[in-house]
């Protein structure tokens, strides 16, 4: 038994877990056993990082320090939660994983990212999504839409605009595993054609899914 | 300017914080401006990593998530606390450094040992102590000493064993940044054998310390 692992990846604001739910709900409609997680603060380990990273009490975080804190979050989470649903046979849907870590970073500018994405892999064992689903904004809209803001989001446009690059950077070097959607289309467009795609993946998995 | 970087390292109960403050006494007297700090929870965000480590409720870490936090915690204390004293000439003494990681994760056998040791050089920049002081103690009779036990030191005596041995061969492998002595020797006898050591290395630097 091997499940699906399907990961929902873009800036903040983009409708990334609103995405998340419209697939479990299909999912669930259709009998299959899904996950729906997020990172970071997908376990309870992972909740304290998560507010280390994003609360802004927490100050000036050093940059290393940052990217470990997501690794740790990361490490985690698949060992606790991820790998046990996938080895379960579910789909496991989360909201961010390594891209987002890639993303942010690179667009920190500060950090080299070959070691970063070094650290990454190390921490989840090399776990890769079977989907990703890029959803992709101008981030001057995105973070206009955006009432309340994090330490994350209180960062420039420029920050931002350098986090959609690299998102679409890294699905552009293996895009047999990703699907880039424009994030303004209609919210059931979107979901459906992460749903037909997510029917085909399962269909090639007829011993898990029975379909 | 630039200080110097003093570490206690041991296994638990062996006077580490006793011997910090013995000597953070003696360079006041002295009139040497000191800082005394330690590894994890020497920042705020480090408290809250040091939290989810030692904390029972948190459960089953995985060994790679206790790693990262430890990592994570060193490049937070490094960049806020560590580098900035010794930039102002300080001497910094730290309870606990990157030796423990190692011997901890060593100890643990789940880790590589030189994975573990790229991670925690990268954290800290590399940076190493001047003086690393271990208070070496057989970890049957500290352990027993020791009435409060907290997550890690809940293990078994084996794993104290080679936690042990793990910080007694990186003493080796670099014996002019170490001094080893007895933790069961008389406390005022060990102040004073520590205290002429950091003397020397301060007569070194006379640029600092006007010695």
């Amino acid at each position: 038994m091997s499940g699906l692992f399907v990961v929902f990846e873009g800036g903040d604001g983009v409708g990334k877990s609103t995405q998340q739910r419209l697939l479990a709900e299909r999912l669930t409609e259709a009998g299959i056993a899904q996950l729906t997680t997020r990172q970071p603060g997908g376990t309870p380990a992972g909740a304290t990082i998560r507010s280390i990273l994003l609360d802004p009490a927490t100050g000036d975080l050093a940059p290393k320090a940052e990217a470990l804190l997501y690794a740790a979050d990361k490490a985690q989470h698949v060992h606790e939660v991820v790998r046990p649903a996938l080895a379960r046979g579910e789909v496991v849907v989360c909201d961010r994983y390594v891209d987002s870590l890639l993303a942010y970073q690179g667009a920190g500018r500060v950090l080299s990212s070959s070691e970063v994405a070094e650290i990454s892999d190390w921490a989840t064992d090399g776990l890769l999504p079977d989907l990703t689903v890029l959803l992709d904004l101008d981030p001057v809209r995105g973070v206009a839409d955006i009432v309340a803001k994090d330490r994350i989001e209180a960062a420039g446009a420029d920050f931002h605009q350098r986090v959609r690059e690299g998102f679409l950077s890294l699905a552009g070097a293996d895009p047999g595993r990703y699907l880039v959607l424009p994030a303004r289309d209609d919210r059931s467009a979107i979901a459906g054609v992460v749903w037909r795609r997510v029917r085909e993946l399962l269909s090639e998995r007829p011993g898990n899914f029975g379909s």
